[in-house]
């Protein structure tokens, strides 16, 4: 087993014997212990008053999307493998006595489920932009959508890997020189944000995880035209840090899509920041112990205040 | 139209007038305005009061179940047409070129996917069980699960049916005769709370809605053993009321499927209760006006104490 991978399963069993992580026999879904969720919950209110000063609206949606949103918005040609779409049963008496067969035989009975209209999101940001079609007032909006969970469908044996976790996500619509001020603006915030609690930064130009060939050239444009930032701190390893927080200047990709316009009547642009929370409690814990009690003065009155 | 239709479709639409819900163009999936989500959030800290001095352990879970779980727990056998189970693409890249093109001819493409080893969670404790199997310290334990996503899939015009909502849910685990105090102690305080809100509380025992034909002679035994009650409250309508709060004995059933045994060596018993948060606060919505800051002082003081 290589170095990376039993550091990683020692950080898990430590998280699983201090109650933070409790497993399922599904990698990638945990429990999650009340200590962590307190950090959770504290980190989610120290970003929170920076929005609240923005005057950011807050508006909050359940982990689902309309499946026609991620098929206008582009999804299934880009990244098709991260998804989870809800199936359900609406058979009658006897095509349940066949479903119940089939599982009392061990078989899939994936067939007797038919595709509903939702999906689970894969970002918090994508059930809002249809309900924003239409014509902005002067200066754009600003939401704050808090910490809605996404899911991703990429099991995986490292802890900072989950199939379902919070983002902390805020979007910016409007004109572009607005959008990028405010991406600016949060990219400063976020490197100190995260800085004040101990954790040692690295800020890079990222790509998302595109599917396929056509994936690697967008990719490489997605970089070369530096539309996505992230923010890397030290989990598992200091060497091989993990992705913390985003920041992605979508240009008017969501304007032309969902028909947002800016008050000038040209497509609106967008900018999305999400903090990965359950990563950033992973790498509190992974820096300053299991115990927060015992954390640094500094970070404990930063998120205890 | 029918009159209750009328006063569901007027509720809904003040309801998106006031900035609470809001319209996805799916029924019963809604984004939720910043106020309707403080009257959550209050009404979490509330109720967590309670369980905090019982010294209830704290463990929350995305909203996510093994199928596993679901199929061991008879779910598909009793209530199948509520699941919702996620479905995920793995093929390749020519895999890919077809289901592309079958969403550009507005074709199915459920096809293309395959079921996962993952269902959205009907109910906040399923996913608790099976980490609890073995045998329990002396007292049983009590488990206090927050406010978790569940998914139902009951599209409906009603805004209190939503097809993912929150649950405020609490699992007591144990020797019978604990479990069944501990569910009278929260029956007491159910009606309790929700009347010192100014809600109108009818108690009923009550049943689950199981499927098809073997399930009404289900829902009639559960009723007759009394095994499940609500609290319900007017929300569109007072001739109507709402469930929002259940409180569930389920004997032996989950001890026995997941291996759960009291220090005695008995299978242990369980009971859950969940308030039904977003069905809480459209109740209050409906009763005390639309916006908070006008609610009567009583329940102002006792959600923003």
């Amino acid at each position: 087993m290589s170095d990376l991978k039993k550091e990683r399963n020692a950080f898990f069993d430590e998280l699983v014997e201090n109650g933070l992580f409790i497993p399922t026999g599904v990698a990638g879904f945990y429990g999650r212990g009340g200590a962590f969720e307190d950090v959770v919950r504290q980190f989610g209110l120290l970003v929170g008053q920076y929005s609240e000063s923005d005057g950011a609206e807050r508006i909050f949606f359940p982990p689902l999307v309309q499946k026609t949103t991620l098929e206008r918005a582009g999804y299934m040609e880009t990244m098709p493998h991260l998804c989870g779409v809800v199936h359900s049963f609406s058979g009658d008496e006897g095509e349940h006595k066949k479903l119940l067969s089939a599982i009392k035989e061990g078989e899939d009975w994936s067939g007797f489920l038919e595709a509903t209209d939702l999906a689970l999101t894969p970002a918090a940001c994508y059930p809002l932009y249809p309900t924003a079609s239409g014509t902005l007032k002067e200066g754009g909006r600003l939401v704050d959508l808090d910490a809605g969970y996404v899911f991703r469908r990429e099991p995986s044996e490292d802890p900072a890997r989950l199939q379902m976790f919070r983002q902390r996500e805020m979007v910016r619509m409007g004109p572009p020189e607005l959008v990028q001020e405010w991406r600016g603006v949060w990219m400063e915030r976020g490197e100190s944000v995260l800085r004040s609690l101990g954790l040692d930064v690295v800020v890079e130009v990222a790509s998302d995880p595109f599917f396929g060939r056509g994936g690697r050239m967008l990719s490489a444009s997605q970089k070369q035209q530096e539309l996505k930032f992230e923010m890397q701190v030290p989990i598992v390893s200091r060497e091989h840090p993990t992705a913390v927080t985003s920041f992605n200047y979508h240009t008017s990709h969501f304007g032309e899509t969902f028909g947002i316009l800016s008050n000038d009547g040209e497509y609106a642009h967008t900018a999305c920041l999400g903090f990965g929370v359950e990563r950033i409690a992973l790498a509190l814990f992974r820096r300053h112990g299991m115990q927060p009690t015992r954390w640094p003065s500094s970070v404990r009155t930063l998120l205890w205040p």
